[in-house]
């Protein structure tokens, strides 16, 4: 593939989540808040976790007020974030990369697709994933570059400036409804992934154009999206 | 409520399966295979770990060794069994009746509705779940009372049986879509409750008559499946 004028390969530009995408991580997670929050007197159950799963901590912890009737300050939302964090640590050495998510990525490098990575998470917890991605220097778009994480559209409109792409040559690729409500607000089109336990059934209604089954089975039809052949 | 002739209530009876209808164990159960796999050698995603938690061990395993091309032999089985009973264990504090569980149970004990429960977990791993939803004298089929757990019809027929209640007049609740390939299967109608990670969606074109969102729901609007108020 031939790069056109401003550097812009024919073809779309890719801007992907990372937790549930490309990475292995989405159950680890839903456990680790799931045990973070009973530890605080906090029961939720675990599927209402799951499904707030790539959400800003901020809205997530601002939903579980709402439901639980409780007000979270400072002070609670550090001990929580903590506390997770912990639990989430305990379950790293299961966290791998989703089957063909290294050589998706390859493969748009290879062919000078651009693509960028934009996850709700912060940097510190993110950046460690490119290296098990075997993409140590990718463009990563965190929570940290932005006001609002998903499913605002910020994070992934500072993906596309990032990687100088036009929103409307996008296509987003995420495993939740956040980032399909993200990608509609951002007015790039959205593709599911069936990584993260969502339904295909429940990602086309949030808006997903299609749905693969995970990374690998897009890598196999990228030609669905308009990638080229070489 | 009265009891018909041949001590029957008039209106249905209730078939409960028990992880992520009644308690809240799935994600930790997903969680505990997902690693035993792992150690194992055998990398599989969670989200299709997920997809699988309530179909009989014996099929989830098959389905693996279809899937990754290895064989099983009785010594793996039991390892991988062992290795996830170890990883669940770790996590049994964080295990809860769901919302609603133990009033609903109450609730049909109360009105005199007969209710069972089924579940392709073996006996000695369901058994201590009782006492956490205050029924530790309820009746319960598991793994080791038929030849076949679900998606097979046996385990539902054979609650049925137990608290000699015609297929035709008893409801299965479940949360996932074993549990309604199983009651379709047994010739019951089924109704979802989405406790389990499964989408309103894919319940319903499992086969499930209705989807409420858990056990406090479905007792809140147990009229609609034909439980007369008093």
């Amino acid at each position: 593939m031939t790069s056109g004028p401003g550097g812009r390969a024919h073809g779309p530009a890719f801007l992907f989540d990372l937790d549930g995408t490309l990475l292995d991580s989405v159950y680890q997670h839903v456990v680790a808040w799931h045990e973070a929050l009973l530890d605080a007197g906090i029961a939720v159950p675990a599927w209402s976790v799951h499904r707030r799963i790539g959400m800003s901590g901020g809205l997530f912890l601002g939903a579980l007020a709402h439901e639980t009737g409780r007000a979270f300050d400072e002070h609670d939302v550090g001990r929580l974030t903590a506390a997770h964090a912990a639990a989430f640590e305990r379950m790293r050495a299961s966290v791998r990369p989703l089957p063909g998510a290294r050589e998706l990525l390859a493969h748009l490098s290879e062919r000078e697709v651009p693509w960028a990575i934009a996850t709700s998470g912060l940097d510190a917890s993110a950046r460690p994933a490119l290296a098990l991605l075997g993409v140590p220097d990718a463009v990563l778009v965190t929570r940290d570059d932005v006001r609002h994480a998903k499913p605002d559209p910020d994070l992934f409109l500072a993906a596309a400036t990032a990687i100088g792409a036009d929103p409307s040559h996008c296509l987003v690729v995420g495993d939740s409804v956040w980032d399909l409500l993200a990608s509609r607000r951002a007015g790039i089109l959205g593709l599911g992934v069936m990584t993260g336990g969502y339904g295909a059934g429940e990602l086309e209604r949030a808006g997903a154009y299609r749905v693969y089954e995970d990374p690998a089975d897009l890598l196999d039809r990228l030609y669905e999206v308009g990638v080229r052949p070489s």
